[in-house]
């Protein structure tokens, strides 16, 4: 029989997990085991604590549904995402950085064409953002779809309201010169969810809850690197104490304000606007 | 604003879940950062894999309920449950060792007196445990509550059934001069529930998916260190590979075979039945 004790129980669980009939799960798994380990004895960890943790995770899991993901969120503020972005993007210097894709992306947007309105009448300054795609050569990448979303001007995404329709998020393709333009509202810093387990958890540190204004992009163009990333405005609050670590200087842009007149979709606006120009540069892969 | 990179991204973490307002949280908090950092980095975690962490996690605590504990299941399978135990109970050489609690644990099981059965009637083999419970020095512990649980002869406990009344589980107090005997069934060996995100794990290695017959006690004496453990079946089946890590040979205990005739608890079996003595010897704290 085995002699567990606290010097032997590390290598006999990495022996047992090593089995994985997969090398590569034997390897994350192994590795999952030392490291799990080593935590758990470098701070002495106690049973009321490893049942705290246990419980932590079960009401994580529990309040997580089809639209809310909390364990993202998790993974979001203790910087595991973009650890884990930025070691998966290693992009050129040149190419639009990747950030994270964060928990409120949703599938099947609607497509609206050039310059179409995503934000359907709800309140908010217009804003218009608008550009090219290219790749790092500077060729223009026509057909390339652009899947956007973003939080309304009370800071909540669609997946946290009970509205059955498309909100604040739609799907562009860029035309054969690589320019598209989208109509939204402009976005505001929001707090992320605090009425969860990671929100407790936020709560018991000094950390700022909030993250900066953004709007979300993902570009899957067959023949490029994805891309997740979010476009910030320039000057928002909390672009230095983004919750999620998410906020890059190559990603802030300014919204520049305008007067009623002409919009770069070749319409014109009778109210007040706001223009956001922004190329995005794929890197080929 | 901060340079978020793959080599500065830990260190800005750090700091932030530093701000925790209690020290010891902070403490937990930052190496559980730099632990979980340091695993995603020296596995070179993909974004596929870090999605199916997401969701192995909250398919964990979603299959969790009041009587499901999936992640003390995960805990256990991973080495960390005994880890921790180990680490929380460095108990002298002739007290009786712990070993994990599980996670079929029920509160508040029913008072049964010196030899009353919780078996109430199960089919299996009538198994008698009896012995004393002392102190290091020997001297008897009277009036020590022993939690008592066990699954049946289908490797079932309470918790995995659909019934309302306790099964199998109940409470002994030993007498005065530290005697104690409580009537049961054998327990078999049985398979760890397979149906959940862990069995899914496991089923992807070699691993085998058993634990050794045992019955579980805790004992919560004032004056005495707390003491969860587990008595084994000495010859069973698995012994060698408790799916847990809780085997210790100083928890293998005889099950000696008895014919039809007196019982320990002065009355009389007119059917064969099973024998084991163990003393609990309990470390003052």
């Amino acid at each position: 029989m085995d002699a567990v004790t606290e010097d032997t129980i590390t290598d006999l669980a990495v022996s047992r997990w090593g089995t994985a009939k997969d090398p590569r799960t034997g390897e994350i798994l192994t590795a999952l085991v030392r490291h799990l380990h080593d935590f758990a004895r470098e701070v002495r960890l106690t049973e009321a604590e490893w049942m705290a943790a246990v419980q932590w995770l079960t009401a994580t899991g529990q309040i997580s549904d089809d639209k809310r993901e909390e364990f993202i969120l998790a993974s979001d503020v203790l910087g595991l995402s973009m650890l884990v972005v930025q070691m998966n993007h290693d992009l050129d210097a040149a190419a639009t950085p990747a950030t994270v894709l964060g928990p409120f992306h949703i599938d099947g947007s609607p497509e609206l064409g050039f310059g179409g309105d995503m934000s359907q009448g709800l309140p908010g300054t217009p804003l218009y953002v608008h550009g090219k795609v290219r790749s790092l050569d500077g060729s223009p990448v026509g057909g390339a779809v652009l899947d956007v979303w973003q939080a309304d001007s009370d800071g909540a995404y669609e997946a946290q309201l009970p509205v059955d329709e498309a909100r604040l998020r739609a799907k562009y393709t860029s035309r054969a010169d690589g320019s598209y333009c989208l109509r939204t509202i402009a976005p505001l810093g929001y707090a992320i969810p605090m009425d969860g387990p990671v929100g407790e958890l936020i709560s018991q540190t000094a950390i700022s809850h909030y993250r900066p204004a953004h709007v979300h992009f993902l570009l899957a163009v067959p023949g490029f690197e994805p891309l997740i990333t979010h476009l910030f405005q320039d000057g928002a609050q909390y672009l230095d104490s983004d919750v999620v670590f998410g906020t890059k200087p190559e990603l802030v842009v300014a919204f520049d304000e305008r007067g009623p007149g002409p919009t770069p979709d070749g319409g014109r606006s009778d109210v007040p606007w706001l223009e956001a120009r922004y190329d995005f540069v794929l890197q080929p892969g």
